[in-house]
């Protein structure tokens, strides 16, 4: 593992890293933020998962998220999106292909070959930060903006027990309704719509349910709002009587100015979790 | 002026706005955050000076200010650092010409057509803001980091009576003696170093002073201490006997993960200036 950058920040340290991953088959770059209580022992953690054409860096320098993690002990993971190099499939368009991996785990051609998010984020990159830095991989939350937030939500769905709480920005609730979700679930998973379920947070919602405490916030002039609807998994949500905090935020659009707004409430959020 | 974009942010606005200005004799852009409180009547108002390579943009995306900004109900202005647009003077180096303004009035050719980036700060941005926003002119204090605490120092000490308070984040201390300052002083100026003096916060704080509240900044690490040169500064401080808070922060940097850490400090005392 390379380190490419590590800087002071908060009191702590904010590093971005590099490593050959051999789930998408090519260099994965990260960044995680340790803040100061991690020189004395392992820190809970916080998964923070990035929106279409962001890299790691995107929510690492805009969402202000540091600050509050640094106030509650917690560490930081800032992801990539998706596969990256010159070998890898891409698309024309911003919404397939590099920037926009969706968190799936891709069998179709010529996806599969790199595209596999859902395990690179739901274990190749978990192990890979519990063996190397001071974080306790015990007490994980999830949170995430728009297709970040539908990792969020549907990793903490498809994965029971490992997360302590969810929370997600503008989060797109149910892709295999819409369009953000249709066309890349279709490329990356194929015409069998059945495959699909796994990864609509709706759909997870009404199928499985949740059993951590859970938090959203959309913006009420959110631009893509036809493409989150938030009501369809606020209807699940409600129909299964799950406590949980649904909001949606007066004036606020979908720009890392709405997710930093409401970065403190989030990690206030997840902190009480993962110190429960 | 048109508006290039509005985003809600902390229960305000973050807005982008582009305009003709007459003394840069081209079209400038800045960003400006105002409260929720400019709602309801004149706010004050803290202008943020960006450092060599930035637009207004950076600072508004990277530095946290929004936040404890809208905690004091306090307006930001983010001016961009110099004139843009095809027309302008540049050189290939990025310490010179577009994003490298110096917050001073060019006399040499071929800069004087448009870098007139002094005036524009001192002078016609204020005016452009008080006249449209509600942003109380008898408040305002000023920051900035790198050049533009430069910038923020050598404005505060040139306009006695203007700000109320002045802090900086790593700011070049001493240009008329270092690699960031000698080269652009020269070519903005001209070769008569006598016409520097007012652009020098060290040998401004030694012939004039300062009758305001001080706040500074620095990383122990900052990779480019050799040139900002904070020690002459103190010197010069101390020499005053002036009330001053001189800050040299443990391990940390020049980038933005150094600015944003103590931010929450700097709006906090101009805040206390600013509401006294």
């Amino acid at each position: 593992m390379d380190v490419i950058s590590e800087n002071r920040c908060f009191g702590g340290v904010q590093g971005v890293y590099r490593h050959p991953s051999h789930v998408t088959n090519c260099d994965m770059t990260f960044g995680l933020f340790l803040p100061e209580e991690a020189e004395q022992g392992p820190v809970p953690v916080l998964w923070y998962l990035s929106g279409l054409t962001c890299t790691h860096e995107n929510a690492m320098v805009k969402a202000g998220a540091q600050a509050w993690a640094a106030e509650q002990g917690i560490a930081l993971v800032f992801p990539d999106t998706s596969p990256r190099g010159e070998d890898v499939a891409d698309d024309p368009n911003y919404d397939l292909g590099k920037g926009a991996g969706f968190y799936v785990n891709a069998t179709q051609a010529p996806w599969a070959a790199h595209y596999q998010m859902w395990d690179y984020v739901a274990e190749e990159l978990p192990r890979l930060i519990t063996g190397n830095f001071n974080v306790d991989e015990d007490r994980q939350s999830i949170t995430g903006h728009s297709m970040g937030g539908h990792g969020a939500l549907t990793l903490a769905m498809g994965l029971p027990g490992r997360f302590r709480s969810v929370s997600a920005f503008a989060p797109i609730c149910h892709p295999t309704a819409g369009d953000w979700g249709r066309k890349q679930l279709g490329a990356y998973l194929g015409q069998n719509e059945d495959m699909w379920v796994p990864h609509d947070a709706t759909l997870m919602m009404r199928a499985e349910g949740l059993d951590i405490p859970l938090l959203v916030d959309t913006g009420s002039n959110d631009q893509f709002l036809d493409y989150l609807m938030p009501e369809t998994l606020a209807e699940a949500v409600m129909t299964r009587r799950l406590p949980a905090n649904l909001r949606l935020q007066k004036g606020y659009d979908h720009s890392y100015f709405f997710v930093s707004t409401f970065m403190e409430d989030h990690v206030a959020f997840h902190a009480e979790a993962l110190y429960s």
